[in-house]
């Protein structure tokens, strides 16, 4: 089995665009859908579009409330199976509301609440990566992070 | 919502290259992992690697024989995020083993065993979708496939 190093898969943590989340349903189903994420801290973060949606809640939320057990998968696909590799993470799921993030500025002399500081290097990390949050508003607000710790990383590549 | 037309679907259930097939882990996780696959019939079918594994059976496999609901996505990552789309099958999923299938010629005037006109059916659709198996040997012999057939279809592509 040829695993990547692990500098290779701090780096496509930090720069893979894309990655796949597999949750588990209500009916005990897995569902998959992909996603957007960015690096900051110990945790991977995916921002969940603030729009309301007419069926409640995104399905992804849902499940990492009841199952926060989750895959994370990065892989490339190229024509050229020579080329092939993919990052699995076991991964913990938490959701992160902004309802919990006030808009008041923090008191001068008072330090900022851990959590408060990690959503907003989350924030930071997302519009650093991805230069669309520049023209697509789904970052402006107070958008729903989910965070995503891991305990197991499983890699491959071809030989 | 947007969602793909079926002619869309169709077509990219035929060409698109990879799905990333996410199954339930032993201890009730989920699990993913990318694939390639051909449509032939009524299902999409899976290579599993016919060589032996030093841990047993893939986890794929085991997963799938214990829980066989699966769910399969099929996505575009693009810069251009105007150009996203993604397909969600929540699918069946079925391990055909190649003990089934004899290496005897089928005799003179008996009508081949629909099983075996599905599995060479469905190996003539994964040489036809991917050329690598011309020089990978992963169809050659008697390959494990998993068959997935699909009761629900999710689709979405951005506006």
């Amino acid at each position: 089995v040829a695993e990547l190093s692990e500098a290779a898969i701090r780096q496509r943590l930090d720069d893979w665009p894309v990655a796949r989340l597999a949750t588990i349903a209500p009916d005990g189903r897995p569902h998959q859908v992909p996603i957007v994420f960015a690096r900051a801290g110990a945790a991977l973060w995916s921002p969940i579009d603030g729009k309301a949606k007419s069926g409640g809640e995104l399905a992804r939320v849902r499940n990492v409330r009841a199952h926060p057990e989750v895959s994370l998968l990065l892989d490339a696909y190229d024509e050229d199976w020579t080329r092939l590799w993919w990052i699995r993470l076991d991964a913990t799921a938490r959701v992160v509301q902004p309802s919990r993030h006030g808009r008041a500025p923090t008191p001068v002399g008072q330090a900022t609440p851990s959590g408060d500081a990690a959503f907003e290097a989350a924030l930071l990390a997302l519009r650093s990566k991805y230069p669309q949050y520049r023209t697509v508003p789904l970052l402006e607000g107070q958008p729903t992070l989910l965070a995503f710790t891991w305990s197991h990383v499983r890699s491959w590549h071809a030989a």
